[in-house]
């Protein structure tokens, strides 16, 4: 098991119980997101925008426009704090203090590299069709070279990273058991609905594996 | 409609027909979202750490442990980004590039205030609890005097703010339409499971409502 080396910013202080630091597990609820949240300065203030990413070995990839302001920022130099996190339930406890939510989170402190060379840009996009959708990206038409140009893929180091989780039921004040109030977890969980064809598809195109049975990994 | 006010960094400059500033819009999605993703500055470095949050009125609260190193940078008067994202959709185009993810999402900047009138603060995590699950906070135990100092509240005005969504099928280039390829929607939501009783609660107790059949606005 990697254990990733602490750092002042990554070692979970409130609640440390709760922090994790290695690498399965955080690997684990980097690859079941879809989303992260990014945080950079911007302008002299702090800035958040929510964006995909997937893993690859042992980086953290996002992507988008090369004209987005985040990315071009990101790229030439600002440093970010990159935050994704999961809601596994509702913790209803006996006491209003001690309610809670059940989660799994990563931050990822660190810098971002351009992926410029074309065959890596080009499996790491492919990785990330493939992470939503296995087996679509033979299916669809890859990147024309304007749409290759337009869009740009950052790098970041899984490196300055911890996990933080909670999991199980409330933990309430010994006396508060006594209480006649009902307390447990309710479970929350991302999950995918019946795919929408686009109305343009001509009927009766078959719907393939992946649009559908997809688990809250984006997986079948 | 109340229509906000943009500032060079609230309007939304990439895909602009995405962005939203009218407050019925943007309230509607920080009263179904149940976490924010903050952004601030820490230590010198940018800093993101997810939170619960709840809105009332023309505020925007969050809360936790007195001691957390967020709260009191906060409450010192760190400038906050504020992010709140709701996934809806993934998008499957016939181009790897069209593919996109269907949201809504907001970005509130602003500095937070401590609310430390007694009466108001109460008033506030009963807003909270209330949110999440209607009715329960009449059931549960109240803070007492430890409790309720251990907890710090803060609110950050919803002024500078606005909203950007993507919702509908993909939009694919006129030729890529011809493509044999199935393209469309696969809904998402967060969902809320059976509740799973505390192991230590007394068996027979009821279920409320409030545990049951909540959407994913932790609502009835």
């Amino acid at each position: 098991m990697t254990e990733i080396k602490k750092t002042d910013r990554t070692r979970v202080k409130r609640l440390p119980d709760r922090g994790r630091y290695d690498r399965a597990t955080i690997d684990a609820i980097l690859d079941e997101a879809l989303i992260a949240h990014v945080g950079f300065e911007f302008d002299g203030a702090p800035a958040v925008v929510p964006t995909a990413c997937w893993r690859g070995g042992d980086r953290l990839y996002i992507h988008g426009s090369s004209k987005s302001r985040m990315l071009m920022a990101l790229r030439d130099g600002a440093r970010a704090c990159v935050c994704v996190t999961l809601m596994d339930g509702l913790v209803l406890a006996r006491s209003a203090f001690h309610h809670s939510i059940n989660y799994r989170s990563v931050v990822l402190y660190g810098s971002a590299v351009e992926i410029t060379d074309p065959d890596e840009k080009i499996a790491a996009l492919k990785d990330f069709t493939e992470k939503v959708a296995p087996g679509r990206w033979d299916e669809i038409r890859g990147p024309d070279p304007q749409e290759f140009k337009a869009t740009m893929v950052l790098a970041i180091p899984i490196a300055e990273v911890s996990a933080k989780m909670r999991s199980g039921p409330p933990i309430d004040d010994e006396p508060d058991y006594a209480l006649p109030v009902w307390a447990g977890v309710v479970p929350l969980a991302q999950s995918m609905g019946e795919p929408e064809p686009d109305p343009k598809l001509p009927p009766g195109t078959p719907v393939p594996d992946h649009a559908r049975h997809l688990d809250r990994m984006g997986r079948r």
